[in-house]
């Protein structure tokens, strides 16, 4: 098989292989279906270890159900959810939030995918007003759809005001390990700890095979859940290869060095490729993905053997992204051909 | 890990070694996502080997995917949608063709499952009456939900009476194999020789871990289907985990095999449990289902060991399936212990 | 305008003149829209009176309407609705409460279209299985859609099942006046006296322009209705032309006045027709609908003048529907008419 | 009945005369049901006098279904409605277009909820691209939610947008009288002599009781509109009250009159209060709404005795809409009061 030089998106890399090898080992004989075996029950209590007893967990198969079950099942269909005009539920998801759950999206202009609470007053709406969708969760990407992170304080300042006018708090969490890492605490202190009232928990891109799931924190929502999840086409019948990969994920903090490697491999490369006269890298690198200008026709030659996203047209900025499975040989091959391809168009 | 004695569905087996291995070895590198994998595309040429070239196949996660969207891709909400009143579409999908496709289903009484034009004709409503769900899909099962067989005969007979009415032919093929298996038929015979209109075909209950597709063999339906499948979750990141599967699946026979050994277990089974007194196997053992009457204090006894369903409380009714996992020895020990069950309680 | 000779049904009238005078009356002046004028909060207050204090009551447009918006209301995606198989809302509404409220219906057969305890029990299906909907509302037909009768006490019998298994009724009245007028009852004795949770309240058939109404007896559920109806399409912007038509409909008596009349009407046709050589009136004649066989030729001949639908081809049934409009001089010339036509194809 | 001094919508007026004696006419005798009337035959065929022989005509009751079951006939729930932010569709429908229509709308910032090429064209989003909703319909208001109009060559040059990029146009003309009656134009001048696709043709706000229209004249789109019409619970069982009203608007140019008597009296309105110390009309007054700037103890203070809205509390703007039942006296005490109010407060 012809490897791809991808810098393209964390999604291109494989699974782990001690997630592979969780996942053959998990083979073994019989067991319950539809999430009712030993594996999963298990995957449950390291859950609840890293969320806190009150924690419900339901596995699913990708980010987009993940995102989508987890709103639709707080919200009734004349409910409004309030996010960055960036977010992956407002521009990835084919619509799904809108078609499958019924929920009117309202996205507020954003600086780097991030809400604050000055941003979301003026979008609240009518409350109590019978014409207006009623707004009930607020959605918040971390990290953002572009990198960002928001800091401890900043997601607790829009927990509070949510939580003031009765809104829930919904983190689209699909590189919550990325934010863990780069910002040194657990998912405990970014989710349980600061009152988040649902979690989309990603293990995808952080080389699981496919593993996400809907995580409630809030004991008080959520109910029926599992009808719900059933009906969404999200019950895997043999659920154990999706919770093996969890279960295997979560321990011996594989989830966080993959994390931490992959964020230390966006820097490098944000070094080494800043440091190359004509590329400018854009904004801060907070994670694993990171902008840059580079001239466009250096572009086209790198196209040629590596693949990655032009991010903007208009004004020349590319997106590269780095993951579990980047190496520091990759980077360097990288930057060594971006120099020579900058070089060339000079 | 304790293994679990289960007669109680093929989705309680693990995968097959060789698929294990498959998934295994597709893990190298890094490979475009969303399907656009060189694998996929492979995969896809290896179903057009088995359906004909003009099939257009989608890889999804479960089985009630597969036939949710397969029938919302070519139904308005204002079609209906006649299925046996035993389908799965009607009894075991939580309600979600109503939910997530809208579509109204008008179960037809039916003896195993099985429908027939003389059952559907009454139930076909008042066609071009703007109050009346207009019909536009048969959808039936083979094997049909309770383990039984269409003659090829019988399904082109519906076709005919369908495509007669403007109306399309969809098949639940969750457990295809079994049925080609059983009548020694390929895929081709099954759908696209008898003019099928879509397919959902199954693998994970015959060795895969999650490998289902939507396969449209009528080329005019099913346009806009990958906005659909995205939409509707199911587009998964790192596809090449799912047509990695499938690709080994249809590899040597292995699916044939797989089936037939399922198919080869449950005979086995009649025969040797029908033979104990105070046993009778109810009806005919078309594929890896069967039927049998016990007295319901040997059941329990049975169920201390192993696990199975009681299909009907009223008349002593369980239900006992096979998969490619099961040995000749499971089967002869479980008959043995049938056998003490049954005149322990005599 | 040519009159049309119609006994196909109670919809094929006008309005009555009393409801006419105060939908003009109505008109005087600037009020509030959406239903925050003084003549919809007066007839709230009406509805209260004969449904006691604690009935919330929402107006709407059509009979699928307040079936639909009423059902959903209390539903999640993944309950389901019992019905008759003769149900409107089964058979008459499109699809619309899968469509629009993600409702899953079993239907029921039943005789006459009136479902029993006995009857029901069979079809509640797997009640705490993830794959099964959940059943949540009973909904019955009064008179039903074959103009039957229920009395109190097998209205009564099919609540306490409902509410031992929590569940709920649904009634839908769209013609529950011809009931009451039937039954000698009034809507309290009807509905509230016999814990029945919700009402589709039907005003158009028996007088009213367009008048129907959602009524929550149970004052534990319909939260959030406004915004639903509101969702649904069916907030009316000059509301007053809906209430004054239903405070009307509920003063002096007219609404039974009305349904007596329509009911007389049925009466005294079911003895003239049934007493003509070679015209059988089927069953019972319980409201203002009756079924009869008649010769097909006569039918034919009969069509050239008058509007009526053949109910069922195969056994030569043809359903009449009288009104609040029907007199007694169209019932005498349409059944010297029915003599003529059985005359002449003897 | 208490009349309100109402300078707060069009809807807070009632019908006019001669619609009212339309409905009481049309209410002689038996006619078919469903629309199968032949007032609404003939009413069909008014409209095609106005908008040319190849418009097929819906009725429902209300703008919102219009708007939305328009929009879903043409839409799949994978595509996306561009509309202004201050679009009714975005924010007065309770996310019916979401919830009902399964679509998703895209917001573009607007002046005046004007939409124009060069501000819809960076939101089209990535055609072709699975993860994106696709882009069908291009929604415009005529006159908009502020009461500005587009002249028709804005309204020519966003077709042509439309059309070069295989988009459909919906307007959204609840008050279309009120424009054509500003641009002196006709319905056929302002919609299909501009290749508009369809329409939501609104009567209630311009004296109608409950009276709208979904106007295809695109003819090759709205294919099974009937069987959705139904679906959507807007088949209105005794149409002929519906169309009765729309053929008497129709004639004798009443639905002009009416418009041109609403928007002069919104001039003349803005001409007296413009002309008040410590007024500010704010804007051009198009049709037959006007913003102003009053002092808020002035508005409170007007409160009191009238009803309208104030539209923004941080910076003292209020609405006022006149209808085709405001009367110059009507407009003279309100001005004299305003006058006194404002001084009152100096």
């Amino acid at each position: 098989m012809s490897d791809l030089k991808s810098f393209a998106s964390d999604n291109n890399s494989g699974a782990h292989p001690a997630i592979m090898e969780a996942v053959l080992r998990c083979n073994e004989g019989h067991l319950k279906s539809y999430g009712d075996d030993e594996i999963s029950i298990r995957t449950d209590e390291v859950f609840k270890e890293f969320f806190g007893s009150q924690a419900r967990i339901h596995y699913v198969t990708t980010g987009t159900a993940a995102n989508v079950l987890g709103l639709r099942a707080v919200t009734h269909t004349y409910n409004s959810v309030i996010c960055a005009e960036q977010a992956h539920i407002n521009n990835d998801e084919c619509g799904a939030p809108e078609a499958f759950g019924g929920i009117k999206l309202v996205p507020v202009p954003s600086k780097d995918g991030k809400l604050t609470p000055g941003a979301i007053a003026p979008y609240l709406g009518h409350v109590g007003f019978v014409h207006a969708s009623q707004p009930r969760v607020i959605s918040i990407t971390q990290p953002t759809e572009v990198g960002k992170l928001y800091t401890l304080k900043e997601i607790e300042d829009i927990v509070e005001f949510a939580h003031d006018r009765d809104l829930l708090v919904h983190m689209d969490g699909a590189r919550i390990a990325n934010a863990c890492a780069a910002l040194g605490c657990s998912f405990f202190d970014m989710t349980t700890a600061l009152d988040i009232d649902l979690l989309s928990f990603g293990g995808t891109k952080n080389g699981c095979l496919m593993g996400e799931a809907v995580v409630f924190l809030n004991p008080d929502i959520g109910e029926g859940f599992p009808y719900l999840r059933k009906q969404a086409m999200q019950l895997v019948s043999k659920m154990r290869f999706v919770s093996a990969q969890l279960e295997r994920y979560l321990a011996d903090d594989l989830w966080l060095e993959n994390a931490r490697h992959a964020n230390a491999m966006a820097r490098r490369l944000a070094d080494k490729a800043g440091a190359v006269d004509g590329v400018e890298i854009k904004g801060s690198v907070d994670c694993n993905a990171l902008f840059a200008h580079i001239p466009p026709e250096a572009t086209e030659i790198l196209l040629e053997k590596y693949y990655f996203y032009v991010w903007d047209e208009h004004d020349n900025t590319v997106r590269w992204m780095t993951s579990w499975a980047t190496t520091e040989a990759m980077v360097d091959e990288f930057v060594d051909d971006l120099k020579k391809a900058v070089e060339a168009v000079r």
